[in-house]
């Protein structure tokens, strides 16, 4: 498995696979999905994975992050990161987003607010007194649209 | 949403998160997924994710990987890498191994058989000929057994 496969006389199982910098159209639906992962480089080489809620804006995924967490920290130092978006009722079907991540304020909550409309929830239950939250706005630079189940 | 946040007073939301070399019982059931991400880095410095199939051995998490993947050549020249195993039925809940890879050869296939026999596939239907495989074994450096949900 994996997206890196050009399809070749002799595959019988090829994946459709697509490198842009857009979303193709088959696959535009997850980008309404409730769940990403979302990929950062630690400090000590590891990528850092975890589960994120995330907005949608204008084809790009943006997610609200407390700024004391250690992801949050690691696009500060290091923004290279990936959004993985997996279809879960076909595992074999999902969006890989490598992008640069821009790093905005969000001091007023606004943007958490959005998020928090998407999902009946209201982020500052997440967070701590005094703490701050930033955007991170994920800009593409290559897009893997993955469907090894046709 | 993420696993490095402590649980403290006044978090409504708190996450049960354990960090360890090894796989907590809670979290021990997700070794029998059937799909896991690997991220691994590229040269470039981007995360690169993709949905793989695995088999537990001993806790550990082990891969048959074609060598001719772009994955496989991250691999070998940066083996620190990530394995992210979801609970597709609760995507709240989910296993982040981050460790080291021990890649070597499968060259009689014998461990692409054993993956094969969890999935019902033969491996060689995903590779042409003259492919070779690796086995991936993931050697945990941290696991962090997260889940939001509770």
């Amino acid at each position: 498995m994996g997206p890196m496969v050009p399809a070749r006389p002799g595959y019988t199982r090829c994946m459709v696979h697509d490198a842009h910098e857009r979303i193709p159209d088959s696959h535009r639906d997850l980008l309404d999905a409730r769940f990403a992962t979302l990929a950062t480089v630690g400090g000590d080489g590891y990528p850092q994975l975890s589960e994120v809620w995330f907005l949608a804006e204008e084809d790009q995924v943006c997610i609200s992050l407390n700024r004391a967490r250690q992801k949050t920290k690691n696009l500060l130092a290091e923004p290279n990161c990936t959004v993985f978006i997996l279809d879960l009722a076909n595992p074999y079907r999902y969006l890989e987003i490598r992008g640069t991540a821009d790093v905005t304020s969000d001091d007023d909550r606004a943007f958490a607010d959005r998020v928090g409309a998407k999902y009946g929830a209201d982020l500052r239950d997440h967070d701590l007194p005094g703490d701050t939250r930033v955007v991170v706005r994920v800009v593409p630079v290559r897009v893997n649209a993955v469907d090894m189940s046709r």
